[in-house]
């Protein structure tokens, strides 16, 4: 049986030296690693970063290192196009945005003060379609000879949705964190998640209910919900249960 | 003998899930840590962030915890008003900027357009200062419902330039990072940052001569060439001895 495991952070470049990152730290795809690994004939492929918490050291565990959002997605097509999976457990924290361009203040507004004569001195998405064009290069280290920064991030890739188009027919369990949200809400939302990325299962938390190794998570599906986990262990016996009992029927 | 440490990256919160971190991964700072434990009656106050490595586990170590730049200030203020050093060794990676406000594309262009005409049309300093006022707030988990976010950074405070300011006469080294200079202008961009700093030496690094454990980096006054480091165990011992050299003169 062979399973898929992201987790960890993306990071995504804003220089050489600069990224954005998240606050995730891989303790949570380890401790679904670590429950796996309690069946005998289990093979993992662990897709994670270099900073992140790393799986046990196993012969059934392979990992494969990433660090933004456009080499997930080149990981992930590689892996599942090469092995079929039995389940897909996705609680990598994707980043939904990437540095797209970057400008000093004095070179930001000298941009948009080009270009407005010709948008009715409107900033509008044409125009900024066109500033964007003028932007420093990401080469480099960004200069820090300027009072403000201006940083345009764009929309990352939706990586999890490639997943059951790629492989349709295995077990996918999608992550969806919120933060500060009463409960009803952040069901809906993670719900709403379910149906963008096909999964079968999402694990919906809360940032407010995470604190070292407390962890409230709720496995849900588009009607019902299978339990709650309030440790990390416990959400990694919830998950990988749940799919065990799915496989076995 | 007491000495005073920083070493690893700051993390610019973006919000509650996101922040702008660095490459720094606190080595440089571990090796040098290492070496001052040669001396037995050393005492070290290390400022580090928790995701860095650590220095060796020792009773005369003494860790600070920070994320930010605003923390590493208040820490070192702290430290410097409490204490009195022999030497500081500031090998963290200070962040220039840190994010001052979010904009969904929308909010961003209807802020300025709303703006341009009581400033003839124009986006200058003062238009941005008022669109600043308009942006959202930073609390939660920034909103993934626009096509393109736009980041707006401001310069963080020079942390080490405070150090001089607080403790005059403690023996101050300070690091420049370049990426893909000639060594003409590493050394030059090097020597202009202790003018600014009025540390003692500056310790010069490109990036592109850093990789695993290999490591060149040059000990420079503003004058002369103290010498240079191949590894960072290297480098360790040069700033160490020739601290050493000048606390024994």
């Amino acid at each position: 049986m062979r399973i898929l495991i992201t987790a960890g952070g993306t990071s995504e470049k804003i220089d050489d030296v600069r990224a954005i990152t998240n606050h995730s730290t891989g303790s949570l795809g380890q401790a679904i690693a670590k429950e796996w690994l309690q069946s005998p004939e289990v093979a993992i492929d662990y897709v994670t970063t270099k900073t992140a918490k790393q799986p046990p050291t196993d012969p059934r565990v392979t990992c494969h290192f990433i660090e933004g959002t456009t080499d997930l997605l080149t990981q992930l097509t590689d892996l599942l196009t090469t092995h079929s999976y039995a389940a897909v457990i996705h609680s990598m924290a994707v980043s939904d945005f990437t540095p797209a361009a970057h400008f000093s203040e004095a070179a930001f507004y000298e941009a948009i003060n080009d270009a407005l004569p010709a948008y009715d001195n409107q900033v509008t998405p044409a125009l900024m379609a066109h500033v964007l064009t003028q932007s420093e290069t990401t080469a480099g280290k960004v200069s820090s000879n300027t009072d403000h920064l201006f940083l345009v991030l764009k929309k990352t890739p939706k990586v999890i949705q490639t997943i059951k188009a790629l492989q349709p027919t295995t077990l996918l369990v999608g992550f969806k964190l919120l933060v500060d949200v009463a409960e009803a809400e952040l069901f809906a939302v993670a719900r709403k998640s379910l149906l963008a990325s096909q999964a079968d299962y999402v694990l919906a938390n809360d940032l407010t209910q995470i604190s070292g190794n407390q962890h409230v998570g709720h496995l849900l599906t588009q009607e019902g919900q299978i339990g709650t986990g309030r440790t990390k262990a416990e959400i990694a016996t919830l998950i990988v249960d749940t799919l065990r009992n799915d496989l076995r029927a």
